[in-house]
């Protein structure tokens, strides 16, 4: 069984996401198991050349893991045909620019979420792709979540029948900043710098709902900014004017309802920052990050409105956890299992065949946040098309 | 201190709601305790007068309390200037008849919800009501239940600083009846019969948020059909028509908004059947039929989004009880209780002055369940107007 | 509606099981019921005329609860064609003898069971019985029970899917009568009172088996007589010749297996007296008298056998009980919903038509048992023809 | 106090229970210990050397342990008479072969179960030791497991009296291998590779029922295999060809009963993986691998059958668990404590006398397998002599 190189240009790699999920934990650890094993039993080691644009903090990376290939001509890199795979993991608004780049280069592309910062640009990026036969992949890492891992499996061994609805609940306090101060970086509450909730999870929300309930027919969203008043990193007071809470409700091809909360301005009585519970015929489950509980049909309680009587059930009790079974190591970290997914898709499949999370996917996520916000602003439901083609 | 005589005369005493919570835990409990306390330490005593349509049911109603006054004859009943109370518990389609009737007579009217089975016909006797300077109250239950008036005396201590948002869940699961009987009555699934879920509990959720949170604005609703083929009473399969599941969001006055589920679809995974968390500035609450929780600003965690690391935080402990401090014998019974208001406001108010939930009040309930229904078929936001003048 | 009178002779109503649970809590509770409700609406209305051969305790009885008609002869009885059901509650070794007799008198029969000592003539029964167009019912309470209620309520939502294998534990430590006295009769201990485990408890077995798993191929029993020695009600030591112990193995048709302990040796380490684990591909249950505890395959452990370390999981913990979602009043009484049942099938289906537990199932039951006892007699397993037709 | 040598032969030190169970949890942790104190105080220190047929893997096992004895030549290693004793964690069908070699060679011998893969090989290897006069020790480690050490200390106070019956459960689910992986080896379910539940644990209950409770006389079983079509390693479907359950029945010397289940398609609703309930004429107990429960005959209760009223008494609190009572530092682990008996056996006892788990014992449990695949194959029970000289 042979050893196969792939070269890899990992562009925004001294970022907080792009060092710690993508380099350290993906690139390295698959580096260290020795590779990816392909179908055919060959392992595909991972050659990576990092592009930044500080030159010192590529330095100070690079050394720490014994890396040697670094530059800050990002040109000159995508031009090395070594290289076949360009990963982006730069901030939002540079994006665009430098996929366009990697498209017209001839690289397969793997980038963070968002992919652009209007559907439109997300859409011009799809078509760039197609255009260019370009192998495109969209990080999706929620999908890879303990949680969503065991949901997925609940679904497969179609456990819940026909799934009627699914209750998403999400958030916690994000404290202001004055008395105590703010856990999260103040522009996620400026409109203007790109903040809000919805545009920050609506992208999320789609491609979990679309990978295991089902296309979304329709989006409505009430936002709002509960809290107009802020504090910043550096204790001065702000306006507030991106939404810090939204409720959604989407329906689905065939029928089912998501309803959907996002909110920063909640505190959080649920066993996990994000909860779904999910009714189907035949059962449900509640399932977070990590844990997820069942009720069977068979183990329904049915009770009897009686607003007159104390009601003494433990309803609670009446769940049942679902194992992880997963062995002695449990789940692996998901952005280093999406990372090989896509490494053995290029490697693997004919050269422009499409990868299920791709651009077109990640314009469907913008596409769903500014269906939101305008559903919000004109009061009314907002239909969605499939958009599978570009 | 004097005894005083008060006459009531009550339709509709043999049916479940009649008999059990208005005769028999409300009015007979208050002629046992002797009365209801006027504020001049007088007690008002009712004396009863049964009307139904069946004499031997009534008979055998009237024996088994010993009571000797009942009759068929509700027109004979009504003219009697010795009953100044009428009192209407009969089905909601034959309750705007008799209420004309009542309002026509002069008398002081206290009736179970909903007041008429189109907001036109609520309006109408609103209408009437103002007209002939009747005092009117309609049945306002669940504000008296022991978790809503916990959460009343949150409010009133001023607990939540600014209230930002209401999440609310409501139901259970109902069975379909094929597989284990049904515990609900067919009919509440046949649109053609009056069924929904809207239609049941928009009314409630009207009056709740009313008097708790403010005045509605706007309303969205999504309803579903989630469960299409139910079994009747006799077995028999039918098409459900109604709604049996509502998404709905309503924004207040000053900008809180209120998410609230209302489904007979949902596995329940809460403490209670129905459950409000309310999110103030200063602090939350969740609260049920009969238990309240809080989080007040001081303790609450500063949760940091990330989920590679499995959260061991016990979030549910950051929670504490409220207790009930309401006597050795706990909360009294909220049928009663607010009989004894509305009692008290006939004996002792001006004659023609407004009791706070009065027909305008039950008219506003018919209204957003209206609303609601509409505003799914249509897709769009509807406006609320705020209806205090007819 | 009208009411419609059904004339039973009770023979056997002095004796524990016949009066407790077959006159007072069936058939008088019947009667006080207003009746067996049938499909068109009319009520059925039991008239009974008991029969015993003890003149004073017939007496006793029936002045005891209000009973006017009653008898000591049965030949008198069985002659009066106002009285077309006969019930039997004899003890075992009389019968026989008096079901021939009703039968030819052309009554309809419903009897406890064992239907007669010997295979040989239960079959008789059964062809008689055929040969005279007789409505035979035999009593299989055990299926009435709450918890194997609820595992046919398991099995017909297909909850199980293939099941596999069936382990059944029945019994508890009968005193020796020595040292503290025996809590059941010593006959029970003694074969040649026809006393043994597997005379029993087989034909209960024997239908609980059929009727939840499917028809039993072959059987392999091992007897013990494991307490040589007790002492009767007397004091007055005895040796114990029947067995007291059966260690059984049945196959069903269609490949599952049940392994049946009985036992009046064993200390109970259970949650009831009698308990039934049910294996399936899709989920397992462990079902009691009462209670009922679920495991679907979403929620099964994956355990590693790894002798060295001690295994620190909670396997009961993965299990969750199945309510009884009964209504309020909980499950009938077992005895008295076999009877309406019975009743019914009489006044209802034409004159000739099997009720399910017949004389040949009641036959089966009875051969369970000899067979049993010969497979361990002879140390092989032994083959069970279907038995449908005599 | 000397200390004196003792030379092993190692041989299949690489293989998983040969490296983790007796090199380094054994034989390494006795040297570590300073050796095994003899009767007279003196000290017996193992000194090893090694055997396989890997170079590789044999000299990285090695060097982790810093053991510098090692060899690739079985022969040669045999033939230096430094090393007296030979041990054997090989593959079972390379163990017959190796043996004899041993035997022939005069060592005494050490050797993982089963002795052979047939009885008629497992016979032989008997009938050679005696005539070498080989002392020859055979594997029995679950008798060391701490629930069983505690059942043996109960048997040696005379805690049950007469020992009636002992009801045997093993096993749990075993993943099939499609929707979830499974966690056991593919070989284990296909007869062809030497795979089936009676012969991986119809050992192990020969020498546990042997040891603990008699000898067995005769044995019942039916096998099954319940599961038709498992997935293997590769995700590739196979058929099942090997029994993965058994239900056995043995009757032992002097009456008691054996029953006892063996499926690798049980869900676990037990403390523990393998649980045994012994039961006596003056108590029981409820052994596992780890705990140990009692019921005296002083604390049983007195169950009387009454199916009609719901039973509330919690059976399980009429049990009382076993201490421990074994030190700060808990039991020791089995396989060490096994090898000391033997060595000390070896170094005290005359040159030919027999170890009690010698090969005759081996052969017992290798035919009780056979015995039981016959059983179930025949219908029939089988008999067993004693077998206790060859």
């Amino acid at each position: 069984m042979a050893t196969r190189r792939i070269g890899i240009i990992v562009n925004g790699a001294t970022g907080r996401m792009g060092y710690r999920q993508h380099l350290v934990r993906s690139l390295l650890a698959i580096q260290e198991q020795g590779g990816v094993t392909l179908s055919d039993g060959d392992r595909l080691l991972p050659d990576l050349l990092l592009v930044g644009r500080n030159q010192e903090k590529l330095a100070t990376v690079a050394e720490r893991h014994g890396l040697t290939n670094w530059t800050t001509d990002i040109d000159a890199a995508l031009a090395d045909p070594e290289y076949e795979v360009y990963f982006d993991a730069l901030v939002t608004n540079l994006r665009v620019e430098n996929l366009k780049k990697a498209i017209a280069a001839g690289k397969a592309i793997y980038t963070e979420k968002p992919t652009a910062e209007t559907f439109e640009d997300a859409l011009e990026l799809a078509r760039l792709a197609k255009e260019h036969g370009t192998v495109g992949g969209v990080v999706h890492d929620k999908l890879y979540l303990p949680g969503l891992l065991k949901l997925r499996r609940l679904i497969d061994a179609d456990f819940f029948g026909r799934i009627l609805s699914v209750r998403g609940e999400f958030g916690y306090w994000v404290y202001e900043g004055d008395w105590q101060s703010a856990q999260r970086p103040s522009w996620n509450y400026r409109a203007e710098d790109g903040g809000g909730i919805v545009a920050d999870m609506f992208p999320h929300w789609n491609y979990v709902i679309e990978e295991l309930f089902g296309r979304i027919e329709d989006v409505y969203a009430q936002t709002a900014t509960h809290i107009g008043e802020r504090w910043d990193e550096t204790g001065e007071k702000f306006t507030a004017t991106a939404d810090d809470a939204a409720y959604g409700v989407f329906r689905l091809e065939g029928g089912a309802v998501v309803q959907m909360n996002s909110s920063w301005d909640v505190r959080v009585h649920r066993d996990e920052l994000v909860e779904f519970q999910v009714d189907g015929t035949n059962g449900s489950a509640v399932v977070g990050l990590h844990s997820a509980h069942i009720q069977p049909r068979e183990a329904t309680p049915k009770p009897v409105w009686n607003p007159d009587v104390k009601d003494g059930h433990d309803y609670r009790a009446d769940w049942i956890e679902v194992p992880d079974n997963a062995g002695p190591d449990g789940f692996d970290n998901g952005f280093k299992v999406q990372w090989e997914g896509f490494l053995r898709h290029v490697a693997e499949e004919p050269k422009d065949s499409a990868y299920p999370y791709d651009f077109l996917s990640g314009a469907r996520g913008v596409r769903l946040a500014e269906a939101g916000l305008a559903s919000s602003a004109e009061g009314r439901r907002i239909d969605l098309d499939p958009l599978t083609e570009v």
